[in-house]
């Protein structure tokens, strides 16, 4: 079971009632945050789920809107007692940023540890989280993040009473480990029935829609994916700025046959977005508008 | 006539309804701001006042709850379409901070000039605001800051006819020029009264509070001063941490015969600072609590 907050939902600025770009997905009391603006603390705060066990914090760019909340939060995160180290993913450059960032935050009492993405870099492994990106098309370098939660197979209770297995063993063959019992090896694939379909969520803003996207993203639990502007009359400024709007990220939904959409990451100039959802609803019916606080909780699939 | 906003009343993190520390003033038209922390902007946004015109931006000490929402702020400010230079004033190292923050703010339309304070720092020029400063007791280098507003004696009309000073002139004499008529000059001083009471404001947190702060500022019409801990049981923290309670800025605020005092720079722990008002009031009766977005005008004293 995930719980997923989007604590900002703004571009460009910080408005009342719409703070800068952040997500956060809380899975077995660990957290991993997407992105970091300008007041992400204040509804972090508001949401009560705390700051110490954020483990990771993934930036799609470094673009202010997307980043400024950093040393503040690292501060909070510092008083709240933290002294494990806490990564952070993002593009090529990320690490020059966080240490100029930090010069408002010197003295944090945990290290910050940089993954700076490559061509190479796949399935990084965060707690029980599997993370992966997607370049997207932006005006500096930018990615979409992919978040899954594996899940394994059931343990086949049948199976180890036959094979003689010693009950205190069990656990252990659930978690991975192989045993060596009375000269026999015991191990996790003699117990463990298929993995099982796990959870996948989508995060990807500033960026012009992308045929990639569709095979990256597909059959996503939710997507929460860019709508900078609801009137399909401004694609131009859309395209001029490499943003993408509410038709174009429905279109993207629609073919990776996602199960739900957030919008997000709004421009200060669409004050209403409510009066374009249905813009996005008549591509992808499952749309809904992202808001400041906004959270969901996602079950494991039932099999 | 000077407006005043309290953007921001939070010490350390900001949290919901309490975004971190920022006052602005406007005069005829022009801002000067001191401090700027995390979320100022979303409370500048709800004012309405604009940001094109924030002419200078003056920084107690760097510690981020002051000045982390810098590099957003000078983002917005330059979106505003600013291109006059834009100053800030500050402690030594200032220019450091700055320059390692605007990191993720790299191509501003206009240029932040620099004023780092020394002991010589006396009586700084911004439009028709006077700006000085003095230097607190905290755990880093750390300034209070005096704004005054200077105000011109009268224009004496009686002698400028009794001189027969052309009315054409009038306005130049005014504006401190000194005019050449048919081989005679005319000075200011010829028609311009004694300079009249102006209006002078305070600003200081983050310090223990001081002796100097007394003459400093004496008789101002608004001192905006530190209330981190309303209970007085909490002092020896305020010592450890070298800020000032509600009692100890009363104190000031009385010993210096300020017209009114806000209380601002709250701790997170102080969830209901109303509890404690009359802790202050006691002291200073003309106390009153500082909260986002509080705004008020001060006239220049009649006379």
């Amino acid at each position: 079971m995930l719980d997923v907050a989007l604590l900002g939902c703004g571009g460009m600025m910080p408005i009342p009632g719409r703070f800068l770009t952040s997500l956060l997905l809380r899975l077995n009391g660990r957290f991993l945050m997407i992105d970091c603006g300008e007041c992400t603390q204040v509804t972090l705060k508001m949401l009560g789920w705390g700051v110490k066990n954020i483990d990771c914090i993934c930036i799609t760019h470094v673009h202010a809107d997307h980043i400024s909340g950093l040393p503040g939060l690292l501060l909070t995160i510092g008083n709240s007692g933290r002294v494990e180290p806490l990564k952070m993913i993002g593009p090529k450059g990320l690490r020059e940023v966080v240490k100029s960032l930090c010069v408002i935050a010197p003295e944090l009492p945990f290290d910050v540890e940089i993954i700076e993405i490559t061509d190479d870099t796949k399935d990084i492994k965060i707690n029980d989280f599997k993370v992966n990106v997607l370049k997207g098309n932006h005006n500096i370098l930018c990615y979409g993040y992919k978040i899954e939660v594996p899940r394994k197979g059931k343990f086949d209770v049948k199976k180890a009473k036959t094979l003689n297995i010693p009950v205190n063993y069990w656990s252990l063959l659930q978690n991975e480990e192989t045993i060596t019992h009375d000269g026999q090896n015991y191990t996790p694939d003699m117990v463990m029935g298929e993995e099982r379909p796990g959870i996948k969520i989508g995060y990807m803003t500033d960026t012009r829609p992308l045929e990639t996207m569709i095979e990256f993203f597909k059959d996503s639990d939710l997507f929460i994916g860019e709508g900078i502007y609801g009137d399909d009359e401004k694609i131009h400024k859309a395209k001029e700025y490499h943003h993408s709007t509410f038709s174009e990220t429905a279109t993207i939904a629609k073919n990776a046959n996602v199960k739900k959409l957030w919008l997000t990451h709004y421009s200060p100039s669409l004050t209403e977005p409510e009066e374009y959802l249905h813009v996005a609803q008549e591509i992808f019916q499952n749309t809904e508008l992202g808001f400041d606080g906004k959270t969901t909780i996602i079950p494991f699939p039932e099999i």
